[in-house]
Formats: structure tokens, C-alpha cells, sequence
């Protein structure tokens, strides 16, 4: 053993080297650096460059054109370049606790920051994220060392969608050894999401566990499900192929997923210890995953017995028959009839869908249907949809 | 409702606009293009470059150096502008089936795909990957329409290295409904790598499900572990704080995550439905991880029947007293005594440790310890461990 150790020391101090050839080449550049006064420091080597520029959600807004009209944008700021063909930029001001994204603009091309690993897919974009703690709010979408529950990727048989489908299931810390049983929060994503968005953009592991330490909130099991109805599961991850993510989906918001959803709770209630009744569900989405959320509870009204809709896409689409559609006015008032334990609307003020959900609880206000109404600055962005789950999940299954 | 429906209606043209902002400005270019008779084509959009090159895997390799020495690095081919700034190129023959990875070289600065957002982490640096399929073991790869097991996010406490640490846990399609127990199979990353290696860059969970499917392995769980021993887990998933990759880590390579294995294993056997001897037990892993089977598998010589090495990182670190190198000799006389079921060695005729394996060999062939050598073709590479992991999982737990 010894001639074999030896031989192995000539290469011992070519400890870098056993790292997977990736390693070679990797940046020695620090970008982001979060200053001790909360500045942050972008910086980018790219020496041939003539304009380097940062846009990111951390930049004030600005507006953008788009097919359908003018909408907030991300801002961009200007790098300058240093030595070495380093370029620089520090924000002027500190920035506030939040899990901010941002890419780079090099000559007009959108790139990430090779020196941040740290990437999140949004629909057709991956961008760079960091997050800024030092809050209150900010700390939840910390891990923070405190117990963890569970994040699993479970496959489950779709009979109406004719087809195995994934689905991303939260159970909280202690599930595996005990024999309790627990509330569950069916959490729904947005047009171009998919069953890895809420854990990833919308940090819920992290908010579930901080909430549940900190007892501000029950100890639940959280399923994240796919709502594009014609696929199996996000991105790469499908026997259908890969399909480059897009809003152009088939089977959208034509009363599919809505129709296939009680298929997926009893999936649930079949593998996984819950409290299998209305007053211990809850259903909440952001966008198309707030139109799901409202017409599925309301098209089976003894499923639900709490509502989140986070900016929710009040509208069914275009030229759609789908029985789900159908008396919805008749619909809601059976639902309402049963009192549910919590109906939550929550909006931006800059939110293109604003006006529509204005209509909505004017609808409901005549009605005389009771909700809680939450309205927060800012448009349809993730930030927003963070801070709607760290104020829903703490107002679930206190009734049960 | 009707006033609500109508209202929605005029934005209903805008279904695109629902998407999360970032959908606006996604690319519309399609690359990687894989073409009916398997060429490749990749396209950048990049008006103001001045020159584009995509280097990958899937080109010839080219010497490049490095601080250690001369290896074999992934080749470079430049791309042609064409109409609206659109840079292309073409392989100029057809790609044996293989998963590969990319990135692109504009004016120099290496950037990912902005065409395709399936990017997997490796270390520092983040690649595009793109699947051909087609032959039996490069589709073991794919998502198939086979029952599927369940990847999970797991935490487990460790006393001795005193914190709360993550796992990737891979339970069988059928584990959740059944009474079944199951052997486990011990799955170690290299160094730079983490507990998401395996199954993002070894394709784990596909090429488990696809075995089982065709009935070529056992249905088994599998744990892949963080053999960081000073992290918790991967980056940006620990309360210690976003850390950037690297192989300069703490603790690494010095005794204290095979001293702590022992705590993973009682772990699984307390939480999970498992076939809890040794008979019922595997341990393999790549380089670093590789490293770390051989020497667990001889510390516990009654907790593995089947070892793996898989490019085997045979050498202890400079000034390492751990005593869990101490005495190799005598505790492998032990471990070989008590004749283990599989103790499998794997490695690239290119591999920078071809030598250290070879002198390894020769101290088990002069005692007379018998083992099952594979040598393939090329280096220190995902290729060769994805190939070994196809070829270890079906000879696992035949005897049990």
C-alpha cells in the first residue's frame, strides 16, 4: 500500500484536478457581493466587451413594450469597466431583504453571471438570484437551522389525462417517524410554471419550514402540482420530450386540469397520512393557478374548505366549453352557501389583471359573499407571490 | 359574471402576457437542434459578436492545460453569422447516442444557451445539456413511460459532524403503497459534487426506473449522499449560507464523513422500509466518492456486500492522520476474508488516475483479493460514470 499511496502523492497536490473537469476554467471572479451595507457589487470579466449592462428585479422599474401594451420591466444599469477587463457595478443604495434575480446584457445578449451558480428557471428565462436576509419576511425564504421537512418528485396516474404525471409534495419535518396525520395545501402555479415552481421560485420549502419552527403555522403536507394539462411534468423531465417551456401550451385553461384535479387528491389521500376532509384542505394558486384554484373549489365545493387567490387570472379563455365554465354564478353560490373557512384574494396595484379582479369581488360583494381582500404594491411578480404565501399558509387550519 | 367574463375578455388575446414576466423577451431561436439523421445544429442570436464558438463534450477532444499537467479537454468549433445576426453551426456527422453538454464562446466569454434552459450544474459551472437517444443505454437516460420512484430532498441529523445535513433519497416506483422492504444502495458524488450530482448529471433516477422497468435490476433505494462533511448541503440550500463550488472545501478527504457514515445508514434503516444487513447493502461512488467506498466499505467490513469504485480517487490527502487510514493493509485482509458479493473497479484508459487504480489492482491481485475490473475508453468523466452506474446497478443484490 505504501508504493500506492506514494505514486497517489505525486499527484496529491493536484487535488483540484480530481474535481470533475468542470472545475477548470470556473470564475475567480466575486459577483454578487452583498456589502456590508446591504450595496451589491455585480461584476463581470469580459475584456472584448464595448457595453455590459445588469437588469434585474433589484433596479427600479421601467416600462417595456409589449404586443398587448406597456408594462413595469425590470430597469437595467450600466457596468464600467475596470482593470483586466473586469467590469463593475454597485448599487447606489442598499438594497431592502428579498430574494432578488437579475442576468447580464453583454453587447446586447442576455447572459447569466458565470460567477453565481445560483440560477432559477422562469418559464423560458433562467436568471441569477441572491437573496438579501436581515427581516422579518426576507428570513423565510432562508434555510435557516431549523428542522426540515421533506421535498419529494412523486409520479402519480392521471386516468382522464391518460397519463403519469409529477407532482412535488412538501411533508414537514417529523412526517417520516411519526404516525400523526396531517392537513394538506394544494399549492398551483402560473401560466409557463410547473411543478418546480413553487419550490424554487417561490422558496415554499423554506417558508413552510421557517413558519412551522417558528409555530406560526400548522405542520401540513404541501402538493405542488403540475397544471399544464397536456404534460406529464416540467421541462427535461418528461417522456414526452423536451419542450422548451412557453405559454402555448395544449390543454390550458380549457377545463381539463380542473376536471382531472380529484384524481390527484385521492391519490394523496391514498399514499400519504392526511387528514382526508374539507376543513383540512386547501387550495391556493398564483395566476392560472388562482383561476384553477377558484373554479376547482368551486366546482367541488365539499373538497376546500380554504381559498387563496394570488393574483389570479379572472377569465376563462377564448371560444372554451368546458362544463367546469359553465354556471359559474350558480356555482359560487353553493360554495358560498357552505361558508368556507377562508376565501383570500390578494393583488398588486400594478397588476395588469387588477381591474378584472376588482370586477371579480364586486361579484362577489353584491352577492354579499364573504372574503378577505389583500392588496400589496407592485405588479404580477414572484415577490408578491412570496409574500402572499408567508401571509396565507399562517391563516390555514386554525378552524380544524 | 357575464360584465367580469366580458372585461377579462379584452386582455383575453393576451394569454402570453399572463406568463410571469419573464416570458417576454424568451428566445425564439431553436437550439440545440437535433436533425433526423442526428447532426446537431446551435444557434445563437448575437448581432454585435465578433466571433462564436460552442465548445462541448460532443466534439473532438483537444489538450489543454492546466496547473496539474496536460488533459484532455472539450473541443471547439466556431459558428457562421448568418441573416439577423443568427450564428449557426452544424456537426459535420452524425452523434452516437450520448447524453452531452455545451456552452457557447462569444468574443471569448463562455455563456449558456439562451435557447435552452435544460442547464445542469456541475462544480462551478453551469452547462446546457442535450440528449441523443436511440440505442439501449443511451435511452436508459430518458424519461420513459415507466413507472416512475419518487426523488426526495431528505434531512438527516449527524451528531458527529453536528448539524443537520441533506440527502437525495430515490425509492422504488410502488414504494409508497406497498409493506415490501427493500436493499439500499449507498450512491457518493466527487469532489466539487454534492447530493444533487447523481441524479442531475448521472441521470440516477432515470436509468433506476428504466433497469427496473426492463426488469435488468432489482427495485432498490437509493441514497445519494453529501460527502462534504463541512456542508449541510448543496449550494444555496444551506443554513450555512450560499457558498460558491468549490474543491477547496473543509474537511474534505480527512475521515470525517467516512467516520460519520454509519450515521446515514441507521438513518435510512430507522425511516425507510429497508432489507437492514449487509447482504442487502451497496456502496459505490465517483472519484472523490469512489475514494470514500473504498475506505467505508473496508472501515465497516460487515455493512457492504457489493462495492463499487467508480474512477476511484485512490489516495489519502497530504499530512491526513485520521485513523481511518491507518492500517489499509490489514483492515482490507479483513473486508476481502469475509469475501465480499461485488467489488467492482472502473476506469478510462485516459483517466488521470489509470496509474493509482493499476498499482491499487496490483496490491489486490498480490494478496489474491478477488475483484471485477472494467476498463473503458476516455477520461475523468460523466460520460464514463453514467456507463458505470448502467453496468453496477444489475449485478447488485443477486445473491440476497
Amino acid at each position: 500500500m505504501k508504493k500506492v499511496i506514494s505514486i497517489a502523492l505525486m499527484i496529491g497536490v493536484a487535488f483540484a484536478s480530481m474535481a470533475q473537469q468542470a472545475l477548470w476554467g470556473a470564475s475567480q471572479i466575486k459577483s454578487p457581493e452583498v456589502n456590508d451595507n446591504n450595496t451589491v457589487t455585480f461584476r463581470l470579466k469580459a475584456p472584448k466587451a464595448v457595453k455590459v449592462q445588469v437588469t434585474g428585479d433589484f433596479l427600479p422599474t421601467q416600462p417595456i413594450q409589449t404586443p398587448f401594451g406597456t408594462f413595469d420591466g425590470p430597469g437595467v444599469a450600466d457596468l464600467v469597466e475596470g482593470e483586466n477587463g473586469v467590469w463593475e457595478y454597485t448599487t447606489p443604495e442598499a438594497l431592502a431583504p428579498e430574494l432578488y434575480s437579475y442576468t447580464f446584457l453583454v453587447d446586447g445578449l442576455k447572459i447569466n453571471d458565470p460567477s453565481n451558480v445560483f440560477v432559477i428557471r422562469d418559464t423560458a428565462s433562467l436568471t441569477n438570484v441572491f437573496l438579501i436576509g436581515g427581516d422579518e419576511r426576507a428570513d423565510l425564504y432562508a434555510v435557516k437551522d431549523v428542522p426540515h421537512g421533506t421535498v419529494s418528485k412523486v409520479w402519480y396516474n392521471s386516468p382522464s389525462l391518460g397519463m403519469n404525471r409529477r407532482l412535488t409534495v412538501y411533508t414537514p419535518a417529523g412526517y417520516e417517524k411519526g404516525s400523526q396525520r396531517y392537513p394538506v395545501f394544494y399549492l398551483l402555479h402560473g401560466m409557463g410554471g410547473d411543478e418546480n415552481a413553487w419550490t424554487e421560485l417561490g422558496r415554499a420549502a423554506q417558508i413552510l419550514d421557517n413558519l412551522i419552527a417558528q409555530g406560526k403555522a400548522e405542520p401540513m403536507i404541501v402538493v405542488m402540482t403540475n397544471g399544464n394539462a397536456g404534460l406529464e411534468a416540467a421541462p427535461g423531465e418528461s417522456s414526452l420530450g423536451y419542450t422548451q417551456p412557453t405559454t402555448a401550451l395544449p390543454k390550458t385553461m380549457e377545463g381539463s386540469f380542473e376536471t382531472s384535479f380529484p384524481e390527484i387528491v385521492k391519490f394523496i389521500d391514498k399514499n400519504y397520512r392526511t387528514k382526508a376532509n374539507k376543513k383540512n384542505r386547501a387550495i391556493a394558486g398564483l395566476s392560472m393557478g388562482g383561476f384553477h384554484s377558484m373554479h376547482i373549489s368551486k366546482q367541488y365545493p365539499d373538497m376546500f374548505d380554504y381559498v387563496g387567490l394570488f393574483s389570479a387570472a379572472i377569465m376563462p379563455g377564448q371560444n372554451v366549453t368546458s362544463p367546469v365554465y359553465d354556471d359559474i354564478e350558480g356555482k359560487l353560490a353553493v360554495q358560498f352557501a357552505k361558508k368556507p373557512a377562508l376565501y383570500w384574494i390578494a393583488i398588486g396595484d400594478k397588476d395588469f389583471l387588477y381591474q378584472a379582479n376588482t370586477d371579480y369581488r364586486k361579484l362577489l360583494d353584491n352577492k354579499g359573499y364573504k372574503y378577505t381582500y389583500r392588496e400589496s404594491p407592485d405588479g404580477h411578480i414572484w415577490k408578491n407571490w412570496r409574500i402572499y404565501l408567508t401571509e396565507f399558509v399562517p391563516q390555514l387550519f386554525r378552524k380544524a
